[in-house]
C-alpha cells in the first residue's frame, strides 16, 4: 500500500537519516534530491535505496578529486565518496564544459555504492540545452547472452533530449533483473520469472537469494542485442574510467560511471532543433495504440507525470512499511 | 547455397554493376568496400544492397557540402548522393575532429537510401584509437512498444572500441524485422514469426508484403526499453540533424544520419585503456557458457572471425542466386 506524505516531512525524517550516514548538508541535500526524484517517479532509486548497498559515508572517504582535465574532458576519483555526490560533481563539470566548448565528458572511479537513477542526471543535463548520456557501472551480477556466469552490471543507459518543454529521457538497465527487484522479491518471499535467474552454478532457479549469492541475472532481452550493449557499458565504465570493477564481482573494487553532455548548437539552431522534437513527439503521440493501452508515452514522459500530479499537491506517494521504516529510523 | 568465389572477380562484377548505376570511381570503390565489408560478415548489407532501395545514383545529386561546421563538429547536405558516400565523408570528418580536438561530431542530412552497416564506419574511427558511435535514420516501418502504426526507422546504432588487436564493435537494429528480413521472406514466399508484424490498419499479420506496404515491425524486445532506444536514434537522426524522415513514411523525406568520434585519451592513458579492454575480453571469453554454445563472441568478433578466414584465401562467401544475378546485371 502507498501512502502520500508532504514533501517536507518526508524531507526531514529522510535528511535526518542520511546526516546521521555521516554525510554533510550539502551532500545529503544532493543524496535527498535524487532520492525525492526517483521516488516521485516510482523509480527503484527511491527512499528504499536509503537502506541500499553502502549507504553510510564511508570512514575513508577523502576529497573528490579530478585526476585528469582537458578543456573538454574530467576524470575524477570519488575517494570512496557517495557515488551520488560524485555523479553530481561530474554532471555539473561536463554541463559547464559543454556549455563553454560544445561538449564535456567526465569519467568517475573510485566510488562503492549506486549513483541512483541515472535519468536523474541527463535531465539536468537537457535542462541546461544539452544531450546528455550516461552509463554507470558496478560489481558483476548478469550473465552475458549464452552465459550463466555473472560478468557484465546491471549497466544502466540514459539519455537525455532538451524540447520546447520536459526533457525526453530514457533510463534503463540492461539487466533483466536489478538488484533491486531481486531485494524485494527476497524480502517478500517471491518466485522470479522462470528463465531469468542463475545460481551460482549457473543452474536456472527462481529463488532470488540464490541469484544474489554469486548467481546471475539474464539480459533484459536475451538476445545479442542487450547482451552486446551491456558489454560496450562495461567498457565504458570499467577500463575508459580506470574503475576496477569491470567483469568481476569483488567487494574491493571501485565502481565507474560515465557521463556526455553534447551541445545541439554543433549540428543547428536549437530552436529548429526543438520545434523538429515539438513534431516527433506530437507524431508519436498520436500513433495508434494496441488494444487496451490507453496512451504512449515517451521515454521519461509517465515519470513527469506521476512526479508533477504529487509536486503540485506537495505530496510524494511512498510504500506503507517504507515509511515506517524511515521515521523508525529517524528517530533511533 | 553458397559459393566461395575470389575477391578480385566479385570487384570487377560489382565495380561494373556500381558504375553503370551512376558512380564515378571514388564513389564505387566506397560502396564496394561497404558493400565487401557488410558481405564478409554475412551481413544484412553485403552485395544484395546493390538491388536495393534507390541504388542508382540520383539524377539530381549534387555536391555533398558542408553546411554549419565548428571545430568539434560538422552538419553536412548529402545533396541526393549515396548515403554510402556520404557517411563515409562524415566518418572521415569526425575522426579528424576528434584527432586535433578530441571529439568530433558529424550529422548528415539530404540521403535517399541506406549507409549500409554502420559497424563499418565505427569501425574505421576505432581502428584510429578513438570510441566510435554512429546512429541511422530512414522511412518509417517498425511501431513503438503499445502500438501497431509505424513511426520509428529500422534506427540501428553502432558503437567501436579501439582494442589491442581488432576493434569491439557493436551494431545491431532496434527494429525486430530490418527490411532485408521482410524483403528477403517475401521473395522467398515465407511467413513471418507470429507477434512480430502488423498490416496498414494495425492487424498482426504473418505476411511480410502486408508489412512493407504501410504495415510495422515490431522493435527487438517488445519493451519500452527498445522503443525507448528507438525513440532517440529517431530524434538524434531526423530532429537532431535537418533530416525530415522521422516519424514519417515519406518518399520524399530525406534520411538522417549521425557519428561521432571519442578520443579515451580525454578520460586515460590509451595503452591503459586497452590493457583493461583486453582484461575485459579475456574475462568475457572464458565465462561459463550455457549448454550447447561453443564459444562467447564479444560484438563484431563473429564477423571479423569469418571475415579473416576468407581474406586469408583472398575468397568471399556469397550466395549462389545472387552471385548469378550480379553476374547478368554486369553482363546486361
Amino acid at each position: 500500500m502507498k501512502k502520500k506524505i508532504k514533501i517536507n516531512k518526508i524531507k526531514q525524517i529522510a535528511l535526518k537519516i542520511i546526516k546521521r550516514q555521516g554525510y554533510n548538508e550539502t551532500e545529503s541535500r544532493q543524496i535527498f534530491d535524487m532520492r525525492l526524484f526517483a521516488q516521485l517517479r516510482g523509480n527503484d532509486h527511491g527512499f528504499v535505496g536509503l537502506f541500499g548497498w553502502n549507504p553510510d559515508k564511508d570512514k575513508n572517504a577523502g576529497e573528490i578529486k579530478t585526476i585528469r582535465e582537458t578543456k573538454l574532458s574530467a576524470l575524477i576519483d570519488g575517494n570512496a565518496n557517495s557515488a551520488i555526490t560524485v555523479m553530481q560533481k561530474a554532471t555539473g563539470l561536463a554541463i559547464q564544459k559543454a556549455k563553454v566548448s560544445g561538449f564535456g565528458i567526465v569519467g568517475t572511479k573510485g566510488t562503492y555504492n549506486s549513483t541512483g537513477a541515472i535519468g536523474y542526471y541527463v535531465k539536468q543535463i537537457a535542462q541546461e540545452n544539452l544531450i546528455g548520456m550516461a552509463f554507470s557501472g558496478c560489481d558483476a551480477y548478469v550473465a552475458p547472452y549464452n552465459s550463466n556466469e555473472a560478468v557484465f552490471g546491471s549497466n544502466p543507459m540514459a539519455v537525455g533530449l532538451p524540447t520546447k518543454k520536459d526533457p525526453v529521457v530514457l533510463d534503463f538497465a540492461t539487466t533483466g533483473m536489478t538488484w533491486h527487484d531481486l531485494t524485494e522479491k527476497n524480502i517478500l518471499n517471491k518466485k522470479l520469472t522462470p528463465g531469468r535467474g542463475y545460481d551460482k552454478e549457473g543452474k536456472p532457479t527462481l529463488d532470488p537469494k540464490a541469484v544474489m549469492d554469486h548467481g546471475a541475472s539474464r539480459i533484459f532481452d536475451n538476445t545479442y542485442k542487450g547482451s552486446g550493449l551491456s558489454f560496450i557499458i562495461e567498457a565504458l565504465t570499467g577500463p575508459l574510467v580506470q574503475a576496477a570493477a569491470f567483469g568481476i564481482l569483488d567487494e574491493d573494487a571501485d565502481w565507474g560511471n560515465l557521463v556526455m553532455a553534447i551541445d545541439p548548437e554543433l549540428l543547428m539552431n536549437i530552436n529548429e532543433y526543438k520545434k523538429n522534437m515539438t513534431k516527433l513527439i506530437k507524431r508519436y503521440k498520436k500513433a495508434r495504440r494496441l488494444k487496451g493501452v490507453k496512451e504512449l508515452f515517451y521515454p521519461g514522459e509517465r515519470g513527469n507525470r506521476m512526479s508533477e500530479r504529487c509536486l503540485k499537491q506537495g505530496v510524494v506517494e511512498i510504500e506503507e512499511e517504507l515509511l515506517e521504516k524511515m521515521v523508525a529510523e529517524a528517530k533511533a
